[in-house]
């Protein structure tokens, strides 16, 4: 047994770089984590805004690479709001997100079932993904209003 | 025509709030971009390293959970690696990613195709998770070591 033990320790101590390895997770990790995940949704949301925009070209391929990515990180912020983060300075995250959670859910909600209408659109022509834009937009703006300091 | 424009441009105006609207990204704002989804690809890999370490329970569901977000996200932070973005002195990307992109480019698909490897783990058992992280752990580092400021 001891001898299967010490090569899997020695393979897992590659992961050790990582810093998120420990089960309890500060609230600054947690902080760090949900901002890079909206900074990302950020970043394609705003390829496909330049696109309904006109700013950019509207090209379907690119378009669908891009709502697959916002459709797989609105996923992904949530497990992030974990109680006691609205502590840290650095965080924008407003109380009532824990004291209101049935509201802030139902937005989370909300964005995650426009995602999949939003990589459909973006494969079907420009009039569609201006549309589907404005929508997860204004999905991403209602939380935002409510839940995130100015 | 000019009746349709107008509400267009109302709809997107929502989109404003997002950062990225621009066609060309600053080298400060595709660091930004890049580091989140780093961050957020350390916080996903270190839930499933914790299973393989024994520090957090091993859960089938959750842990096919964060692999599918490992996979998704392991695609995302190339296109922030754009040309003159090693210059903010926020950064650890060596020049070397540009004079080298050919390997540089060879340790993204690695990780790429191991991803789909550690979701079907993640859902097979701990034996093959542990396998697996330390797979995926081995080619993140891989290009850490090589091509990351210390």
């Amino acid at each position: 047994m001891r001898k299967q033990v010490i090569p899997v320790v020695a393979a897992l101590a590659v992961v050790g770089t990582f810093s998120a390895v420990v089960y309890a997770q500060s609230a600054d990790r947690v902080v760090k984590y949900r901002q890079g995940i909206m900074q990302a949704q950020g970043w394609h949301m705003g390829v496909l805004g330049g696109m309904a925009k006109g700013t950019r070209p509207y090209d379907k391929d690119v378009a669908v690479k891009h709502a697959k990515f916002v459709e797989a990180l609105v996923q992904m912020p949530w497990e992030g709001f974990t109680p006691g983060s609205d502590t840290p300075a650095n965080t924008k995250a407003k109380p009532e997100i824990w004291t209101e959670k049935a509201k802030f859910d139902k937005y989370a909600q909300e964005v995650q079932a426009l995602a999949p209408k939003l990589v459909s659109a973006a494969g079907t022509d420009l009039n569609a993904l201006r549309s589907a834009v404005g929508e997860v937009g204004r999905a991403c703006n209602n939380c935002h209003d409510d839940f995130q300091k100015k």
